[in-house]
């Protein structure tokens, strides 16, 4: 399936430059939101893990079939003060200022093996450090796994400790 | 399934006096998530309707899978600035000061048939103006799903106009 077609630009969002990949359409037709979860179950199932973790909020809408398509528990990974439980945080710096991510404590399990998942890989540094939290939890990173990768700002290479899967790559 | 067990009080979230129902128990269980969106496509399957849409950021955990099971599309609803393309809005109050949720102009059909999902319906505002961004849109409102309903806060006195399926009631 032609995935890519059901992926619309939108330039200067969030700002001028940008072209953002609106994954709306794709979500908003049936056969290819399901196209979309089926090459991410293609993909994954080389690897052996056991839950799936995800970032808030479009994380949100690719992880959750995904994990029920392959019988694992998902985790939601939220921006300060959304989990009502115990949290451990991340801060990480982005172009400008901070971001703050959190992870309920009773999330991943010691010894537990992870995959982390994203609809776009930027810059990689929203994702490197979910990495690091799940790690400093004790879970153990097995590969990471997006719709779409922006090849030209280059996240592998603050990845390079990952095995990371695309389906889209601009 | 007793679907309940797998939802965990937290006492005082996110303020002194509210008892927060916590669904992230229920996410890591393969088998409960699988369990919960079994008995949403159970109460679903009597509506006629084409697409489900959904606020951020738990309601899209819910409705991605109920969406794909049901090969139906999926609309996201937004905080503002979220979405990339060109948006409709909507205000409504809250306890204390105002909230705003955003649409893509082109997500909703003329005539289109709408499910709405959330996870949690407490007074009802915020499914209270989705439904009404909708009908705007021209589309028609057919149901409302949620997994779980704070009954004691009486949100279908708002909600009076529409069907409205709940799996857990407090």
């Amino acid at each position: 399936m032609d995935l890519k077609s059901f992926i619309r630009d939108i330039p200067d969002f969030p700002k001028p430059g940008i072209i953002f990949k609106d994954v709306t359409p794709l979500l908003k037709n049936p056969e290819a939101f399901k196209g979309s979860i089926a090459e991410l179950k293609k993909a994954a199932s080389e690897w052996n893990f056991d839950i799936i973790v995800a970032p808030e909020a479009r994380g949100f809408i690719f992880a959750a079939p995904l994990a029920l398509e392959m019988n694992k528990g998902f985790v939601p990974i939220r921006k300060p003060g959304k989990l009502p439980y115990k949290t451990i945080s991340k801060s990480y710096s982005l172009e400008y200022g901070n971001a703050t991510l959190e992870m309920h404590i009773d999330a991943i399990e010691k010894g537990s093996r992870v995959l982390i998942l994203d609809d776009v890989l930027a810059t990689g540094g929203t994702i490197k450090a979910i990495a690091e939290m799940i790690e400093e939890a004790g879970g153990e990173v097995v590969g990471i796994i997006t719709i779409i990768e922006l090849s030209f700002l280059e996240p592998r290479k603050k990845l390079d400790k990952y095995r990371v899967e695309a389906l889209i790559k601009y």
